[in-house]
């Protein structure tokens, strides 16, 4: 049902990572290697979602997709998220930068889908809801495939009865954010795979924590698609990831879900600031924005401590090699494991 | 490395589930369909393990596991559990019972290490630690292999260093107790594999969430040697599982991580009593004991609101069907998505 996925020369996905680390670079590089590459749209001003969709068009003919955030509805009251930045104030203080203004912005929604009507990519994919059926039926007028991020398998049905073309499946395992309406679903890749595969037909895009072949393939035999991977590649030369950022990755430090950092749950690296805020907050983007100016500050003075360290379960395996090296690397250990897999089902 | 894995025929283990879904006939039937089942010799009396060894052998010449809990230290101060006691009277009193004595016991450590010396199983795995030296060399004397179970990475060489025979892989998404050796672990399954493969050549055997034969291919493409289930063998008419837990398990309800049943985290199906008592504290075997005389009262008066509804996160899937059928369909649907994933690794 997904003409983008049945035309992938090798079904790996590279996840939109905001922030930073998916640039036009890395999304061009997985496309040539036979992948798709994603632009994360979230956080961009629409006139720099114009150049990057550009950039990655004047680099080649590639597929690729772009990635929005669903607006969220604003609290009614948001007295915790004030209470929250006043405890950020030492922080702040600390790094030499004010706290932000906790705004509950939408983040250029409609002007970012004027974006992406306008110059249409393969896909566009969406996380922190679903988009309105209207939305869905503009894109797919223009030729996007519309793709929505599942976190649980309630989400399913909705997403069909809208006419989406793919779900990208998000495992608790997944660095980032949490990208389904709700963020305390915490159900793990497989069984998520396993569940929404029994409420919908549509075709699966497994995301979280994938980062090896054996990986790959594990979600293919679930049912997937094709795997979406974001720690994978943030080691690339070709990705924007920080250098602190890098140098967390590698390590065997765990993640963790948190709100510290946005309002919404995602998974990074522990540190300090996480381990500091384990209370912080519902309420994104206003977090988002309270944390800003401290997060910036932190990661230009290498602060590993003070910045939201994104990453997945598996991240100390992800490594360090080109885009298409780690998606011809991915390719090449899945069909290995898939060879000693029949070998052994001829035995059963 | 494990004899016993690799000689089995089929690549399925039935998980141990104590308080009763894990009787003498359904290892017995599993293990005639060519997998292993495996007794829980958790809460047993030594005697009554005794006798369930011996039912299982008169059943049958089959190799089977039988698992035991690593007793823990007690903690100096039991403030936090002597207040839980009291918060739990009201509950109590509804279901007409007294709550139990929060006592720091051993579950008959060495008496059940003597039966299971004086009667070697083909496996005996551990769960909430890791056996001593002692103990590992003198079950693998009698013949026995030994098996540990790990919620992180960090515990795999620890276990290796032991001389065990083979991991037991358990994510985050696996129903009843956290198996580890601290239970607040949070890692999926799939990630999990990865992360102990990088770190011991030891054999792996996945447990988390597995309910159909897409998901074994999964496990077994992601490392494991097999896969062990719990959940899936919940509804088979040869397990013990309560009739009031048989109907929970059929309904599409979460499950979540929770400490109010046991004072260990565990994940069961949401429930009054797990809602009302998210905050109950770390206490193992304690508060088990606390609550045992609740749980039976509930389940006799088939009140599901008031007892541990232990279940993975995908039990919605789990079958009504004997269990040597529920191994056959297994291993049927696992080399469906073999064969079918061979044949996608073609076009790559």
């Amino acid at each position: 049902m997904s003409a983008v996925l049945a035309a992938l020369r090798r079904p790996v996905v590279a996840a939109p990572m905001g922030g930073g680390p998916s640039t036009p670079r890395l999304v061009h590089a997985v496309g040539r290697a036979g992948g798709l590459g994603f632009l994360a749209g979230g956080y961009l001003t629409p006139a720099r979602l114009t150049e990057d969709v550009e950039r990655v068009r004047s680099l080649g003919a590639q597929p690729f997709g772009v990635n929005l955030f669903v607006p969220t509805i604003p609290p009614a009251d948001d007295t915790a998220v004030r209470a929250y930045a006043a405890r950020l104030e030492p922080e702040a203080r600390r790094l030499g930068v004010q706290v932000g203004q906790p705004v509950f912005d939408d983040d250029a929604y409609t002007e970012k889908l004027a974006v992406l009507l306008d110059r249409p990519p393969a896909v566009v994919s969406f996380a922190f809801g679903l988009p309105s059926r209207d939305v869905v039926e503009a894109l797919r007028a223009r030729g996007s495939e519309v793709w929505v991020t599942v976190t649980a398998p309630g989400t399913a049905p909705d997403a069909e009865v809208l006419g989406v073309d793919a779900l990208v499946v998000q495992g608790v395992e997944a660095g980032a954010h949490r990208g389904g309406v709700d963020d305390t679903d915490d159900v793990a890749l497989l069984p998520l795979l396993r569940l929404v595969a029994s409420r919908t037909p549509l075709p699966l895009v497994a995301s979280g924590g994938v980062v090896d072949g054996a990986g790959l393939a594990a979600v293919l035999a679930a049912g997937a698609g094709a795997a979406q991977l974001g720690t994978a590649f943030l080691r690339c030369p070709e990705a924007g990831t920080a250098a602190v950022h890098r140098e967390a990755v590698v390590t065997r430090t765990p993640t963790e879900l948190t709100r510290a950092f946005t309002g919404r749950r995602a998974r990074g690296i522990v540190n300090r600031f996480l381990r500091e805020h384990a209370d912080a907050p519902a309420g994104y983007p206003a977090v988002h924005h309270l944390t800003s100016p401290l997060r910036a500050a932190a990661r230009a003075a290498h602060d590993p401590d003070a910045m939201n360290l994104w990453a997945g379960q598996t991240h100390e395996l992800a490594r360090e090699l080109p885009a298409g090296e780690v998606v011809a690397r991915l390719v090449d250990e899945a069909r290995v494991a898939v060879r000693d897999l029949t070998a052994r089902a001829d035995g059963w």
